[in-house]
């Protein structure tokens, strides 16, 4: 089996991380994959903010329930309203519907980066937007989707359970749970 | 560099696809890699539809303008909403948005684990809705998110153009665009 596909099917939620300054050139190989998501109508319409700083994660952290550890760094994953804008209206809302999606895979190329180099994270949705905004210099057209605090594991993560696969894959038509 | 940041990096939108019937032993590696992505408060708030049949490939893309080739099978890719209503409003709606997030994020994956087997596919997000709900008897609390066709490359995909790092990515603010 590939490689990739282990790392795919071993990616797990991290939250609890050692406290650990990461290498830019790093960070940067992370980002190089994040970037190298799909996005649609090729729009890019997409902004990332990487906050480093252990006095900014700090204060990221305190604005986000949903971030539990401190990490080494966090990525502010958002999306950009200034790239879809200007369409017509249904097309403008069709591509920025699309493009936070694009955003959310951004994420996940970023999280299993982090995992192929021994490293983990969460997708973190529960922030406050309003302090966000002002901490980082955030414009109007830029919102926030997701936040994805980065680390190295303080402990090895717990896989989560998971539905059986029957429950949520169908073949052909829509309720049928066999591959056959 | 480990060959998953590799696949990460060099993964790109494929629109043509080889007259090729997978195995489902096959499919079936693509299919535990989607369904390992993140996902929002553990809901697994998702269902997928796997097309394999010619003739429902046929139809599924007959409904699809955004699908151009035709694909060795089809992913639809939806939310279920069965998992995230009944919860108290303003929750119910969250645990939904973010759930479409990680819907996208297993449509990531399966396209990496595509892209690791020497096949590809590319997100589709211009279908008809209503067509594509007789044809699967999708049940009405389970919404179409992305469409996802996958097969093997008649030809070597193009990198498309991206948007300079810098444009997209800042430090510490919004706006700093340089790592140092």
């Amino acid at each position: 089996m590939p490689e990739t596909l282990q790392v795919l099917r071993s990616r797990t939620v991290l939250r609890n991380y050692a406290p650990e300054q990461l290498d830019d050139s790093l960070i940067d190989q992370m980002l190089e994959c994040m970037l190298a998501a799909p996005t649609a109508s090729n729009k890019q319409a997409w902004s990332f903010v990487v906050v480093r700083k252990p006095e900014t994660v700090r204060r990221v952290r305190a604005f986000s329930p949903g971030m539990i550890g401190t990490p080494s760094f966090v990525v502010i994953a958002c999306v950009d309203r200034r790239m879809t804008d200007g369409l017509s209206g249904e097309v403008s809302q069709k591509i920025y519907d699309t493009s936070k999606l694009c955003v959310a895979m951004a994420v996940e190329n970023l999280l299993l980066s982090a995992h192929a180099l021994g490293l983990g994270g969460c997708p973190v949705s529960s922030y406050r937007e309003d302090a966000l905004r002002v901490l980082l210099d955030l414009p109007e057209p830029i919102e926030p989707v997701l936040l994805v605090p980065i680390g190295r594991p303080a402990e090895a993560p717990t896989p989560s359970d998971r539905r059986n696969k029957n429950e949520v894959i169908s073949y052909e038509v829509w309720g049928h749970g066999t591959a056959a």
